[in-house]
Order: C-alpha cells, then sequence, then structure tokens
C-alpha cells in the first residue's frame, strides 16, 4: 500500500489487449500513469491499488480505441449536402461551398465537432488531410484527439513560391515533432491532381524525417484511366517510377489495382487504407481487400469524410468492411472480424508509424483505450467477443475514452469542449451555406 | 376545448408522413386515439387540444415505425455463434443447436429479446418465420409488437398427417385474422426444401384466406443449381409452373435472378424482401435491387435473424442497402435514399399485404409511429431530412415508439416488458447452448 496512486484505474472489464498474442482477460484491470499503460492483468493483481480516478468496467470491453486511419474532419460542414448524384455534379457542388466557407475559422468549428463525433464512437486516432491543418490541430488540442496531421502539398507556380511552400512544410513538422498527440506527416493529394515536382517534394520530405507520406490512390476508375493516357502509367505504376513504392508510403483506397499491383505493394511494405463506405456511396468500387489481405499488406480502416459516407463511425465501417467482401466473392470466410478488427487498430497504427504508441492495449503503450457495455439488447448473448464488437456492437455502446492518458469521454459525456455550443455553432453555419447555395443556383444563368 | 382529450400527442416535430405525397411538416403534431391516427398537421391547429399523453417532439422528426419484412426472431439464440464460416459447416453447427434448444419456451424467451432490440431501434413491424408460431406471437403479444407470422408449411408423411397439418395452419390462421396486432400469413420454407403437393397446399390456403403467402427464393447460387437439376427450372420458373407468380405472393431474397425472371415478377405483381446485410454475411451476393426498383417490383426490407446479421437494426440495413448498390454498380445513382426509406417502411408494408393500415403516417391509419432524435453530434448539420436518416441516423437516436396506438417506449425507456430478466435468461440460455455444443464437439469421433 506504499506504492504511488495510478493517475486512472478500470476495474472489473473484460480486457482484449489486440496486440500479438491477442489476449482476453475475462475480469482483468488496467493503470495509467501519465500517457503511459503502466500495468494490465487479472484483476486480483490491483486489489489494493489507489487510483486518482476509478473507473467500473463491469459488464464492458476494455480495448484500444479505435484509429480512424483517413478523414477529411472539416468536412462535417457539407454532412449530406450532395447525396445520390454522380461524381461530377457531387464535386461542382461542393468545390465552390469549400472554397468560400472552408475558412480557419470554420474548419477548426467543423473539425471540433467532427472530433467529438469520433470520440463518442470510441475513436482515439485520426488521420486528416484537409486545409488549414493548424485549424485542425487545434480542434485536435481542444477536444482531447490524438491526430496524424500534415500540410497537403500542392502545386506552386514559380520558385520562390515553392521555396515558401517548403518552409512552411519544415516549419508545421517541426513544431510538431515529438509532441505527444499531434503527429505530423507529409501529405500530397494524388498522382493525378499533383505534379511530379510535388509529389517528389512531398517524397523527399517524408524521408528527410522520415515520417509517413500519405496519398489518395487509384481511387476511381477514370483516375486510373486519366493517368494512364497522362503517362502511360497507373497510379501505382507511377508512384513506382519515382521510387515512391516502400515502407512509409500510404496510400489511400486502392479500389481499383492491377492484380500484379497487389503483390508489388506487398513486397514494397506500402501501406493501403481501405475506406469501404464512401467507396460504396460515390460508386468508385469495392478494393480487393480479399487479395490484400492474403499478400499481407498492412491495412488500415478510414470513414473518410462525411460529405461521402455521412457518418464518422468506424463501428459501421469495420461492420460494412467484414460483410461486402464475403458477398461480392460469394465466399463467407473472407475478412474476418478479427482481420477487421485489427485493421481498425494496431493495422492502423501500423500504416501511420505508430503502432510502437498506439494500437494495442500493452505496458509501455500510451495510453488510448475504450471501454464498450456488452449490456444492450443487440449485444445478448454473447459466445464470440470479437464477433459481437464487429457484426453486432455499435458506436453507441462506447462509454468511456482515455487518449493519450487523459479521460476524454467518461460514462457517455464529453469532458473536454461544450459539445452544445459547437452543435449550435454549426447550425448556423449551415444555414449560411445552405442560403448561399440556393442564392447561387438561383442567380446561374 | 369541448373536445375529447386524445390518447396521445406528440407536439413540435418535424414529421415525415412518407405518404404518396412525402410530405414535411417543420412543426407539427400528431393525435392518436384509440389505435388510429386521428389526426395531423400544423403545429398551431393544435394549441388549444388536450391528451392523456403528450409527447415532446422538439428537434426530432416524428416517422413511421418501420418494417422489418423478413425475419427469424428466435435466432437470437445463436447471435454470432457461427461466424465467418462457410454455409454447410455453419448449418451443421446450428441446425444440431436448433433441434435441442428451439423449445416453444426458448422461441418466446428469444423472440422476446429480439423484439425488445426491435423496438428500442424503431422497428414497429416484423414478419417472423420460424418454429414455434404460438411462442413468437405470445411474444410479441407482450412486448408490443405488430407480428406477421404463419405456420411454416412443411412436408408431411401420409393423408392423415398432411390433413392435421392443413388443420393446424387452418386454425392459427383463423384465430389471429382480424387480430389487431398479429396478422397471420401463409408460408413454405422455399421451393427446394418442399414438396410440390406443400407448395400447392400452401397457395390454395393463401389463395382461401386472401392472405399473403411468404417463402424463401433464389437466395444462394446452389439452391438455384438445385432447383434447375432437379427439375429443369430456377426457383421464380417453378413457381411460375404452379401459377404461384401473382400479388400477394412474397419472395424473400432473389439474389441470383435471371434478367427475364425480373421482369416477370413485375408484370406479375410479386413483392420481394431484400435481405442485403444477410446475403453479405453468409456469402450469398447482392440481390439485383436497381433492376428491381427500374421495373417497379415493390420491395422490402429485413435484417433475417441475428445468426446471419449479426443485429436486428433496420437502420444498418437500410444504410448498407443504399451503399452496396452504388458501390457494385459503380454509380452513385442507384438506390436512392428516399427508395430505401421507402422500402423499410411503406414498401414492406405493401408486400405484407398492410399498406391499408401501416407504413405512413395518415390520418385512419393504425398509429405506429417513432420519434427519431436529430441532435446527436453525428447528425449535425442537416441539410436534407432523408439523406440524413438513411445515411447518418442510428437506431440509438430511436427516442419514442407508438405501436397501435400503445407508447411502448418512452423516451428511451422500454414500457412493456422487464428487459433485464429476459437479458439475464438470455444468458444463461446461451451458457446451456455453448457447454452442450462443446461437448458434442469434444464426444464426436
Amino acid at each position: 500500500m506504499n506504492q504511488q496512486p495510478y493517475d486512472i484505474l478500470i476495474k472489473s472489464a473484460t480486457i482484449l489487449t489486440l496486440d500479438a498474442s491477442n489476449t482476453i482477460i475475462p475480469s482483468g484491470a488496467m493503470a495509467i500513469k501519465n500517457n503511459v499503460i503502466v500495468d494490465l492483468g487479472p484483476e486480483e493483481k490491483f486489489a489494493h491499488h489507489q487510483a486518482k480516478v476509478t473507473i467500473d468496467g463491469s459488464h464492458q470491453v476494455l480495448m484500444p480505441g479505435l484509429v480512424n486511419a483517413h478523414t477529411h474532419a472539416a468536412m462535417t460542414l457539407f454532412r449530406g449536402f450532395a447525396d445520390d448524384i454522380p461524381l461530377e455534379p457531387w464535386l461542382n457542388k461542393i468545390w465552390p461551398m469549400e472554397m468560400r466557407f472552408a475558412t480557419p475559422e470554420n474548419v477548426q468549428k467543423a473539425s471540433t465537432l467532427a472530433f467529438i463525433e469520433m470520440i463518442r464512437a470510441g475513436i482515439t486516432t485520426a488521420a486528416d488531410m484537409y486545409w488549414h491543418a493548424d485549424s485542425t490541430n487545434e480542434a485536435a488540442f481542444i477536444t482531447g484527439l490524438r491526430l496524424v496531421n500534415g500540410i497537403g502539398l500542392i502545386d506552386t507556380v514559380g520558385k520562390a513560391d515553392a521555396q515558401n511552400k517548403e518552409t512552411l512544410v519544415r516549419r508545421f513538422i517541426e513544431t510538431h515533432m515529438g509532441h505527444s498527440r499531434i503527429h505530423p506527416c507529409v501529405q500530397v493529394h494524388s498522382t493525378y491532381t499533383v505534379s511530379q515536382e510535388s509529389l517528389k517534394l512531398a517524397h523527399r520530405l517524408a524521408l528527410d524525417y522520415r515520417l509517413p507520406l500519405i496519398t489518395h490512390a487509384s481511387e476511381t476508375r477514370t483516375e486510373v484511366q486519366t493517368l494512364l493516357s497522362r503517362t502511360g502509367k497507373t497510379p501505382i505504376g507511377y508512384l513506382e517510377s519515382l521510387g515512391m513504392l516502400h515502407p512509409g508510403i500510404v496510400l489511400v483506397h486502392c479500389v481499383h489495382l492491377q492484380e500484379d499491383e497487389i503483390e508489388q505493394l506487398s513486397q514494397k511494405g506500402v501501406a493501403v487504407i481501405h475506406c469501404p463506405e464512401s467507396n460504396l456511396k460515390l460508386g468508385s468500387g469495392v478494393a480487393p481487400i480479399p487479395a490484400l489481405l492474403k499478400n499481407g499488406v498492412t491495412l488500415g480502416l478510414g470513414t473518410d469524410g462525411a460529405a461521402s459516407n455521412n457518418d464518422l463511425d468506424l463501428w459501421g465501417e469495420m461492420r460494412t468492411a467484414a460483410l461486402i467482401h464475403k458477398g461480392i466473392s460469394e465466399d463467407p470466410t473472407v475478412v474476418t472480424a478479427t482481420e477487421v478488427l485489427r485493421m481498425a487498430t494496431l493495422g492502423g497504427a501500423r500504416a501511420l508509424g505508430l503502432d510502437h504508441l498506439i494500437g494495442s492495449l500493452e505496458i509501455g503503450k500510451r495510453a488510448d483505450a475504450i471501454t464498450v457495455s456488452l449490456s444492450s439488447a443487440h449485444l445478448v448473448p454473447q459466445y464470440d467477443l470479437i464477433s459481437h464488437l464487429v457484426y453486432a456492437a455499435k458506436s453507441s455502446d462506447v462509454r468511456n475514452v482515455i487518449i493519450d492518458g487523459n479521460l476524454v469521454l467518461h460514462e457517455g459525456t464529453l469532458l473536454t469542449v461544450d459539445e452544445e455550443r459547437i452543435k449550435t455553432e454549426m447550425k448556423v453555419l449551415a444555414t449560411k451555406i445552405a442560403g448561399f447555395y440556393s442564392d447561387r443556383v438561383y442567380h446561374q444563368p
């Protein structure tokens, strides 16, 4: 009884470590000091320990927080703004609105709302890609989320502009490297929207700082065709020709891959982020996940933005990922619940270069953990915990969320920001957006 | 002020009628007397009305209850019992357990749990198919759900047995015809599991009583092959040859249809029930819903049983139905949110022959209605209500459920049965099932 008290002790939970051993501890406890998991094991071990905060995990599973490996958080601005229409009108409807309304202030507001939604759904880490990265960082700061973020490299005009851009990116990276919750990365939109120079600059910066380089690749059939007619190469082939396929490269979507490209991604150690619901909703197609899994490619799972989903719920995404490939291949054994849960935790962490810190519950790792209630009618009875989490659990079952050692959601109550105020502000903003849009449509020749 | 008070008055809600006019009343009220919607319209109209129970619908949408047009409720017994395995081992694992554990008592218990889950998710009507139909009826009685149910026609041995079976079915139908919440139908499992005699008997009974005849059809490729090699006809062709394609016939699944069969179903006025998640999870495939919609076939939406889903959540099913066909056809305009919401309400009601009673909010129809909160972070901001309901709302947003004029769920609290007791009993039962199964596996030669 002479030990120092823990900061947080979660007791009486079913612990699902999701580490390499995939241990399930039926009645366990986990102790946190500062931002680190300092102990975990069977309940008895902790009988005489004190903690500043104790959480009762009875009838709940304690597991790693989910990793949303690809999103555009600020696009909650346009949740449901343009549904059930083809891609071109979708872009034509959304882009002018983004140009006008995605100001730094609004990006912070919309990202804050997105991160509230994510935290409530048990997401503890998100990898974001949008303009005004500092605003998104601020939203992560105040909500308590762990964020992987970068300034997207875009094409510049002239040498001075290019140097200026590089300076900005270097400053962003150097400011955040070593931060406990904001993890810099290098980003570039895609091979078809950005010049070879920008791709090369992004690559050089990623290598310089040993950071992940994240880009969209082979999302749509049109994208692949465009690049083929422009360069004679597919997006994957083009990246290969630039020496840009190796560990640390993170390709988002990969819906339209040629057969040899799957093997290639595996051999080169490239990670892929699967965004099944966005790919379905935009009519892009279905990524060849069974083949990527078979080839041992590191896979993460992402919601993409709320304009193409329309929620930011990784439970739904897990379920869709586990279901859709079975139906399409007419084989109920492909993409198992265990594989999907791995994608949404350690897989995503590994893809983002953070698996030494997060993605599983292990002593010494950062304390990013959630508890999920198993009490609701839709979770009774229970035969297989992992099946249950993937096929039956919902975001509404998440009760507690701890990120980097901070209790962020406690028994369903968000502790970090004024959720009602953010929601009210977003409603006001959406009214402006809708008004501006109808004026614009009305005045079009 | 001298009118008789209403039984229930829901005020200040956004009303989505989902009738033919598809009216949205931004701030409306709806009045219920006995089991009937007696009035609905703008708020002001109800300013001076009294009611025994008044529900505040602020920041909520009031809409028709969802119709789960195909389920096997008692299979909550086996929720997550056999996942990620091929169909044959799945059947071999589940069938012996059903033989032993699907007793009348357990069917009632498991169906009660299923109906609690459904009510919590805003389902007000379910069409069930299982053994011990009286037990399922009892579960619907006590939970408050509206149920379409029948005794499944199976093959019998000898004339006396056949007459006995027919008598049982007739008695079941005659007992329940005219009941306000239990609606009898005629059921037969499928063309490949039941003899021509049983199919014909089912057909005769359906015509006799003018009731819907529900059967599984063309769920898997194997089923179609089996029937082809046995009769030279597909399931649809076989039913056609027996004169069994006409209004009132309800075919569940229809995943593997030939092109001319889609037109045939349309011309003959046959209804189809789409169970997208079950079809995906069992690796059966994806039903040609865009083509069925284009041909004007009446479509309902079903969860199927919890052993192949694993929840009974029509919000997830709507979302999956709206997403998957877009991805597969690489066309984001097919199967719109409006079409899917229709399937889950009036479409299902029409398929089951109940659209004169339920499926939309209209004066004179039965009071089957739900309120859905629009306040959660994942529902902010809002541009398009129907998009919002299909792509972003969740079962956890359902706040109030009224079935046949009875308030069954009130602000998230179930009023009809002791939910905790049922859950506890199901957990005990599941422990027995798991124990029996491992003994059996252990003792197998």
